[in-house]
């Protein structure tokens, strides 16, 4: 693995100085327009050269007619032509002295018949003057901390901890917003499209070494450089973990898969074998590969599968205990020291065993200060798992009823909302065991989303929080079982 | 089964004309003042008489001494009373003539020792007057379109088709925010708490006789009457599917279960048996659980197991198909004709098979309505499942490049939106096939929250829709062979 990202070919990708852009025009709904349009929209701060063979200006920028007659050579080429035409191109940039680009252009390889040859001659054509580029049949990069963001969707959210390198497309464009509705985001992604050059091995390193980066995903239709892909994982899982979604396993899946980028999906046995010698975590949807994200972002150690789950309700309790259960996770008994610290806070109806149910109806703020407390000081548990349920209209609600004026409960509400979630944040920041959330509210409703913006994972329902924190223990083995393994190999070449 | 439910007992109890409420009083935090807001929040229209031993008025409604001194006989009495107390309000309700009622309060069987003779003597009070009443140890019930709730959460969304029969009171109160993300509701929902007197068999007895409610959910932590359940469902499932959500399966959850309402839980094979003979469908989520009502509430008939996919997206399309596949739905070929009449809104870089990825870049407009229209005709496909991906600020930014002015923009795309959602209904108006969406965007996003808000279950991801309509057809089976074990016993018994 490269030491830093500066060595790979990625880098002047996502962290061009300047781009010369071929395809942007005046015409709105054209792709490239897009395009240049996202780039604008994120506030890209390098130059930026539109080539087009007969406006002065796109978008108020000033064009070229050809790449020939820049001013300087550009770090980056974003081709968004006619597939017929991507070569030219290409090769004109060869001339001019490019070293690196993005050919978004689909209708090469993975349609089959002409398509494979236009391939074959792109590919050529970057080979001749020693070009790396990402694609073709691609969306490009987004690396929003650098505002950089070449795909045709608008950039939602922020920066985040997740690099993600994707056999398709619109797995990066099409989640901003999804991932901003849980306050993480992507530090770099990449689409990579058909691989004719740089693969999804290249991207992996790149995030490897990238500083940015808590966790690696990875969406994965077929792997062509099995050998490759397993050492890079290999030597990149001590350091960070590495998630992947794999979709060919199925036939069905292997089908789309294969009209889509034109990847040969294997039988899921075999990439199941590669994963795990990679040290790889696997998910089972797209969903599922964030959610691990996620977790694995937030909390990359934890040290055993012992969860304590506290909650105010039997129902979701149970469900939380259920769902660890099933997920291989194991509720331990509090120690007698735990439930002589609880017992001032447990009413008769409520519950001191694991799932730990404290009903309502007691002071309210010791369900976000003092009960936690003594949980995460629990010696028997590795990780708290926490319920929350009240809801801001039943918060309002009972400020109402409390007789404060009509004009004031919203303040009130939100000042109630700040001791609680400060409460929290505090005891995070004074306790090393990780603390993860379940809902069945909306991760917008206000206190969850207080938490959630401060990093907490909050999941909604607890199967989710459930295999999330398995698969973060998941990687603590996965991460010792390689290092020992370096150890040994390392003791026996001596 | 009751052919009207008006002769069950829950009748009065979910739809009651006046109501006794025991516990309420001035204090803002107490539980009992809390349903009585719940009850005012939501506009009940009927009486509501506080009894209360001091206060004259209860958050300004005449109160009374004693249940005894009420002008009237209510229907329903209400009790949220210290545990010792219940019985002997129980009594005084016996002898003021209540025939109906509901405890609220915890600290019977579920707690052991004293608690379970408490509830004798409870049980014992009711019987010695024929009062029937659900609980103890319950939340109550919620009828939105009768404006009835009487649980401690704010009902928050609109009345729906879902009947709910739940084991945690939990479950009825924290879902109301949750199923109004999703524009579905409860018709009625009870929590049955201990099932003292009432028990989950006469909630579901209810709820299949009810008009309102398309399709019953059940939350299980143990079933007390095995036979009759059995037979209950069975009665009810030709005219409307029950899906139930056990979690007594694992030890983990079965542990959970019975400190929570004292229910035995009994193994998974035993529940799953139970449940195949009562032809009920299987969730393993909450989550799931409201899934599978919310497609089986909206299409209840699925003809097949054969999905057409719509996308413009390689990478969700090929995540659907994995999802369909390992759901054990089928995605057949396209027939001549539909090949034939889509061909012209396939671009060379789109797909034609299924998963049909139709790119972007064509007429946006096709999308929503020549497309699909071709797809609800297909005849080798029993299902669309449509992939939905452009938010409303690629929407905007759209518009904002096509040169309108910044002040116009907001009112341009709510345009755009309603002539894509008003082509959608239309074609569903007048097509039969059953349309589910997914999506990676948030339910609250333009298009998409226009299409929920209309009655189309749109999923966040595709494995969560597959596992739906594969839940549909597995009820239209369950249905039929229940229909046709009932006529061969019939035409046996002739």
């Amino acid at each position: 693995m490269i030491e830093s990202i500066k060595s790979s070919p990625l880098y002047p990708i996502a962290n061009p100085k300047s781009i010369a852009i071929f395809g942007a025009s005046n015409n709105a709904t054209s792709m490239g327009t897009g395009l240049l349009g996202s780039l604008l929209g994120l506030g890209f701060e390098g130059e930026i050269y539109p080539i087009h063979p007969k406006e002065d200006r796109v978008l108020n920028i000033e064009a070229y007619r050809s790449v020939l007659d820049l001013p300087k050579v550009p770090d980056l080429a974003l081709i968004v032509l006619p597939t017929r035409v991507v070569s030219e191109a290409m090769d004109a940039c060869g001339r001019k002295g490019i070293k690196h680009a993005i050919v978004i252009s689909g209708g090469f390889k993975e349609v089959g018949g002409d398509g494979v040859s236009l391939e074959r001659d792109l590919v050529a054509a970057a080979n001749k003057y020693g070009i790396r580029f990402l694609g073709p049949n691609c969306i490009g990069v987004a690396n929003p901390g650098y505002k950089v963001n070449t795909t045709f969707m608008v950039f939602e959210g922020a920066p985040g901890f997740i690099g993600m390198a994707s056999q398709s497309g619109s797995f990066v464009t099409q989640m901003f917003s999804y991932l901003s509705c849980y306050a993480i985001g992507f530090s770099t992604a990449f689409s990579v499209g058909n691989e004719a050059n740089i693969d999804i091995v290249d991207c992996m390193e790149y995030l490897g070494a990238c500083p940015d980066t808590k966790v690696i995903a990875l969406y994965i239709e077929g792997i062509r450089r099995g050998r490759a892909f397993v050492e890079m994982a290999r030597s990149i899982v001590p350091k960070k973990p590495i998630v992947a979604f794999y979709i060919g396993g199925s036939e069905t899946g292997s089908r789309a898969g294969l009209s889509h980028t034109g990847a040969m999906a294997g039988p899921d046995k075999l990439y199941e074998g590669i994963f795990r010698q990679g040290g790889i975590i696997r998910a089972r949807s797209m969903t599922e590969l964030f959610d691990l994200c996620w977790m694995l972002g937030s909390f990359p150690r934890i040290t055993g599968r012992r969860v304590m789950i506290q909650t105010h309700s039997g129902g979701p309790g149970a469900e939380a205990a259920d769902a660890c259960g099933r997920a291989g996770l194991e509720l331990p008994s509090l120690s007698p020291e735990t439930i002589k610290r609880l017992s001032p806070f447990v009413p008769h109806t409520g519950s001191i065993s694991n799932p730990l149910d404290f009903t309502f109806g007691r002071n309210i703020t010791d369900y976000y200060w003092e009960i936690p407390k003594v949980l995460l000081e629990e010696k028997n548990a590795d990780v708290l798992l926490y319920y929350f349920s009240m809801s801001g209209g039943t918060i309002e609600r009972t400020i109402r009823q409390l007789g404060i004026p009509p004009d004031q409960i919203a303040e009130k509400a939100a000042e109630m909302v700040n001791v609680q979630s400060n409460s929290i944040i505090r005891l995070l920041e004074t306790h090393d065991k990780p603390f993860v959330g379940y809902t069945f509210l909306s991760l917008k409703d206000q206190l969850v989303r207080k938490l959630v913006e401060r990093g907490i994972p909050i999941f909604p329902g607890p199967q989710r929080a459930a295999r999330a924190i398995e698969a973060a223990y998941q990687y603590t083995c996965l991460r010792d079982k390689i290092l020992a393994s370096v150890f040994q190999e390392k003791a026996a070449s001596r």
